[in-house]
């Protein structure tokens, strides 16, 4: 399989096979995570991020590092050419020459996939808009596989913010390449978004619900999502939704054993602190875990 | 030749015997941008930047980072000492401390000397208020020979705000040691400053114009410029200005074949982007020389 | 003396055994920060800076480079997901990931502890709201040190805001495990911090006083610090404090001709910039000793 030069926008250009050999690659990573290496000796990934975002910035920054590459980059529009009115494509066109790859967050959607139309490296999506954000889906599945050591079989339920977070979008869709049952729990008005439910409802079963409770006892796996302020045109509307759903040690006594809590954090209060030190938790794991996924990625598309 | 230790702070320190050694051993950097080397392995570059540039600043980073050297720096004067009330000279003889070399960008005019004053190591300006940035200068030198050959002999128009745009008064100071036929196309208001202009009269011929149209087809190089809105002090006079000149495929039609287009970017509409796949625009491909002649720089600054 | 996965929080946690093995550490840190080394190839430094502080940040990325190490950061709290809403603690727990070493500073007394309770890699305090600088102190002592030849038996005078001012309180702290002579120099207002003053007064001899003057002729090393805005309540009380002492030439005259002036920068105006060339002058020799004695503080901690 062969991922030289590919730019990485949506989890959607992936089949089951492809998305199957990262996380193999991934797991190979984990010792040269540890230890440092020098794969990428002499390549510069250029961060550009549009919209802040320090989590997934000095993590792809992290990843680039412990290949022996290095970096460059922004991490505030603010600094940039787009103060003085330049668009996004002269931006890629500049920093295209800097970079042997680029890593882009950028506020609105579709905007990888633009970037990735002019750009001459590869791109790698870190986040566009509210539509996608593929390596956060990969060090999902990527943590996932390695708790539960396979993905197949499994119950798992998105909980949250379905409409507004990229990231469930991203993950939803990779899920729906596997043999798994899907819970998407959410209110009403933060149902998982129409085009996302198209496209993968015919593939697996899917149960909505508005009630958490109800089916914490059936679920290996339950992602809960920060409701996210900035992506709510109405800030009303926030306040109602914000903490409508709690994981706390009560949650986890009616759960399986066995259970995991994943999070893409930051969290804010979906998960009582007190969580933290269950082994159910694995959200701070899911960090570590996305280094060695976008160290798998870079190297697979950088590969020399 | 020896550049060791040498301050770059104006290119009216430079011999047009020194501008083409710099520009030949720019050449020889090409194929090192390439692939990467330990040149200068060990060394540190400070980009100090108290006005934001994205590109002038990854660009001597990824000079850097491609000569095996590493870099540390801000890129906002907000998040300095300046906060705390510290004037430059104080600044400078802090960052000495840690770097063998700082690449300075600061909205004074005057600045880069003054920090050389103080500086026990080299200071490369990387634009210093609406006076110089010498490395921007190199870089079109640098350009106009990679695609024309030579740079003698040829007819060039700088176009644009000629008054504030600090570029073209730092390059038509170094086409004046040239042999060249100067045009200089703005309106009244934006006309070369006349500290540059009386610089250079006595050295070349020099046509100064309103009108594009009429010169674009004796022309072999069209320098135009963005209408930097932040460097007017009066917001009415930039909305006048603004637009004034625009190159499209009508214009290109009018003009020689081998006519070729530099803008030291970003642009905002002063080229339309239909213009960007004919063979006449090199603004983007200016962007990578600007790489290569900042580490030949860096390397003859840094000579060990 | 074992400083392996050790957390550098506070200078109280050092005895004067191990401040000492880590003064005579730095001195051998001098030749490598001259020419570069590879003694941490492969780890990286993460610099979490919620409060800006270029000059300390730069210092420990320009040290890690130095020792073959590479870097990743931020270096303003509104860029990361605190601005989300997310907690230190959780902060801390996901850029542990990401490096070997964490240099934090950040607003709040108290926040370098918390942040190593909960860090698996050691924490190096890069200042905590108004009670502890420790990597400043340790610069402090070294410059004593390598300017004097010894500490114990000198008369040092901490002069300014003894109240707000971190770094003397690491120092006052720090210098009472030796056997010299201490003058408090303030004003009533602005006087050391009862706490401090009683966990040192019972092993060294302190002079308080308000006037400076009086005992210029006596001392040996005079420290003095900056009126710093940012940290007082109220600003008319900053404006009448503000200029109080201010070291020039004429004050020279009454002191030792081997007296030297200490200052942690960034200075407004409490030295005069006529001093600045004269041989007691040596608060921009501390800058580059700060480089060496966090470079000795990064090896020993991080030691393979």
């Amino acid at each position: 399989m062969n991922f030289k030069g590919r730019d990485v926008i949506s989890i959607e250009d992936f089949s089951r096979e492809e998305i199957d050999y990262i996380l193999k690659n991934s797991e190979s990573m984990e010792s040269i995570a540890l230890k440092g290496s020098k794969i990428l000796e002499g390549k510069i990934l250029a961060t550009m991020f549009f919209e802040p975002s320090t989590r997934t910035r000095l993590s792809f920054e992290a990843a680039m590092l412990k290949l022996g590459g290095s970096t460059i980059g922004f991490a505030d529009a603010d600094i940039t050419s787009v103060r003085k009115g330049e668009n996004l494509s002269d931006t890629i066109r500049t920093i295209e020459n800097y970079a042997d790859i680029i890593a882009l967050r950028h506020p609105l959607e579709g905007s990888a996939k633009l970037a990735a139309e002019f750009s001459r490296v590869p791109i790698l999506n870190a986040g566009s808009g509210a539509d996608e954000h593929p390596t956060q889906a990969f060090m999902d599945l990527y943590t996932i596989k390695k708790e539960k050591g396979k993905i197949d079989g499994l119950k798992i339920a998105l909980v949250g913010d379905l409409r507004y977070g990229r990231t469930v979008h991203s993950l939803a869709y990779a899920l729906s390449l596997y043999n798994i049952e899907l819970y998407l729990i959410s209110p009403e008005s933060l149902r998982m978004r129409k085009e996302v439910f198209r496209s993968i409802k015919d593939r697996i079963s899917i149960i909505q619900d508005e009630n958490l409770e109800k089916v914490i006892p059936q679920i290996d796996v339950l992602y809960i999502t920060r409701i996210q302020k900035e992506r709510f045109p109405d800030p009303t509307e926030y306040y109602k939704m914000k903490g409508v759903y709690k994981i706390d040690l009560n949650t986890l006594k009616t759960g399986k054993n066995d259970l995991i809590i994943l999070h893409p954090l930051p969290r804010i209060d979906e998960i009582s602190s007190e969580v933290d030190y269950t082994p159910q938790a694995k959200y701070f794991q899911q960090v570590w875990n996305g280094i060695v996924v976008r160290m798998a990625l870079l190297s697979l598309v950088l590969a020399t």
